[in-house]
């Protein structure tokens, strides 16, 4: 019985998706906004028609990236467990725009040492669901 | 605090994701249906098993395949507002065939205003959700 | 009113997303496990906090992946309905890794046919639902 492991291929390219029930993110915790979410993404969300969903949308899309990171670099990336820097990974909105990720302090060494050129990522969310992908370029 | 916006490279690759409350869509609305969906679309949703989850997933289609060229083009395409001819977005099924997107009109004006050259789209629903994501090359 | 038919392109390149409702997963009944799933990966889920949860992820990883590559290869693969090996379709994890593909026996072939060289997957689960993504390149 014969197997290719297809998975083991040149570094470089990733895939990441995640699912987050929304209703989990606490949105009256200040130190957890605080600590996973920059000013701007703060700002952002608190203005969002649905504060809760505009927030889950983006910590599931900050773990699409770093699962996508991983996925290309074929190793777990940015793996620091409760402290992991999920406020380097900021997700930016420009009015007219696809959100675009932008990496800060060690998540950008980290996206570096992978060989990641590109990470492209999308979000969306309806009922009690937000879901994010993230490809790794 | 140095900063790479990764997300600013070469147009011509993208991904959209998006999530749909099955229960949300209008299959009563005729005038909804007839604009968004084409008379093929229609009569494959019409006799589905689960008609509106057929409708929901080809709903998530049709704005992941928007996110996806916006991605790629990095701005909004096809942003019209209430007059966005999903229409033009046709989602074809053959027999035994993954599914394929046709453009028709100013969407295939603004595809190719983007420089995408193919774009790959994959359906699912289960329970109350339909989900559907879209690669732009 | 012209119509360009973007999804006829090279072959080798797709994507596929799954979700699925994680209770419709029947865990308690052995065949079903054992003729679908690894030892490797009942040992897995089994220990897993959410074992159904985990079962559940896996599943809709298996079928992003045959998704994926119908969608490269522009026919569905794997088509044999309640004889399909989603067995020969492993999702392999090591610690402090993303999640591998590794195909088996006829799966195997099918994949080579289908002139596919890497297949990246990405699986989440909150609240209700699983769901995984695939892309075949």
């Amino acid at each position: 019985d014969a197997v290719v492991q297809l998975g083991e291929q040149p570094k470089g390219r990733g895939v990441g998706l995640d699912v987050q029930l929304i209703s989990e993110i606490s949105i009256n915790n200040s130190t957890f906004l605080e600590r996973n979410f920059t000013d701007s993404e703060r700002s952002y969300c608190s203005s969002a028609p649905s504060s809760q969903a505009s927030y889950a949308g983006r910590w599931a899309a900050k773990e699409a990236v770093i699962k996508a990171v991983s996925s290309a670099a074929q190793e777990v990336v940015f793996d620091k467990g409760a402290a992991a820097p999920l406020k380097d990974i900021e997700i930016v909105r420009e009015e007219g725009k696809a959100p675009v990720v932008v990496f800060h302090g060690e998540a950008k060494e980290a996206v570096e040492r992978a060989g990641v050129k590109e990470v492209k990522v999308t979000i969306s969310h309806s009922g009690a669901y937000a879901v994010a992908m993230a490809q790794a370029n």
